[in-house]
């Protein structure tokens, strides 16, 4: 057989590995970090993440209906794990790990971290019960970038931010852009031109 | 200013980079790729598409109820590419691309796509109409993996796969891992013995 065939299992990939801030009238500060996190709507932009009941930023979602999607640098790969295995019921991930909370204009209690490249402030628009985690769908309210990301002409150059994915239990860095969406039919020129910076 | 807000947009980076095959009792076999991807529960293992409602492949799913998820390699970047940005419509992406639709047994009518590296067999739960798109909500019921992948204990090595990552609108492939879920607090020995693994 040229497939071996297993049981169900979570083996999309590869997946985003992003750090969720949050906080609420009662709660500080705090960071999980999700691989269950997906975009689902283009128009309005909305995203989604998924989370144990069980987990600390759980409920504090559930009570400020907003959270914060910030984008992570191979960087901070380090805290971002840490983030994932450490719960906030225990110690307080922000000055554990000397990262800073800023806040967000659109939100109320939810900071952003702002030692990552990118953040997404979000409204919490539906919760759905799966099983072991729940799905919050939100609204993506703003982007932030950093300053130093944007070229002379304003566009962010997400290749300058040195990403991570997860896959299949394990981090990965992304390597430097291999094409780009619609070069497969993209005429010569534009192909010549575009694929030459992308080198 | 440190960042530089903009309007909302779907900047969530990285995501999957994945191609959907689908067909239904009246549709031939289809592909669509698809970005707007991400797991959303663990127990039982379940997964979501994005997919605006003018697209060929959104009618075949909702007579069929199920798709595949095909894990997409560099090696498949273009036919990749060129499956998002042309419709079933017009063309047999199959034939057209010279991919092979292989039987899944857990499923009526969406073939998988032989050439791809892993699959994973998905029967719709739950679909949602969020604006743009509407979020198909499935349950994975079974992933196979290529033969080739596993090694002599009998584990899948995704990092042999060459999977490509959506970042902002471009392609990318992923790194060697440069750490595993948990790496941050893992004792020194388990840490000396994965970890060099790893490389």
């Amino acid at each position: 057989m040229l497939f071996r065939s297993l049981p169900p299992a979570t083996l999309l990939s590869p997946v985003p590995a992003v750090m969720i801030s949050c906080a609420s009238e009662t709660a500080k500060p705090n960071i999980i970090t999700i691989a269950w996190a997906g975009i689902v709507n283009s128009e309005p932009p909305m995203l989604s993440i998924s989370v144990r009941e069980s987990r600390f930023s759980h409920q504090i979602i559930m009570d400020s209906q907003e959270f914060v999607v910030n984008l992570v640098p191979h960087e901070l790969l380090k805290a971002m794990d840490f983030c994932g295995v450490r719960s906030g019921r225990d110690l307080d991930k922000f000055s554990t790990l000397s990262l800073t909370p800023i806040s967000v204009q659109e939100l109320r209690f939810a900071p952003a971290i702002q030692e990552c490249p990118a953040y997404l402030a979000c409204k919490l628009s539906k919760s759905l019960a799966l099983g072991s985690h729940t799905l919050f769908i939100a609204e993506i309210l703003s982007v932030s970038i950093k300053e130093v990301f944007f070229d002379d002409k304003g566009a962010a150059d997400f290749n300058q931010m040195d990403l991570v994915a997860y896959n299949h239990g394990q981090y990965a860095r992304l390597s430097d852009p291999v094409g780009f969406f619609g070069y497969s039919i993209a005429k010569p020129e534009v192909l010549s031109r575009r694929m030459t910076k992308l080198k």
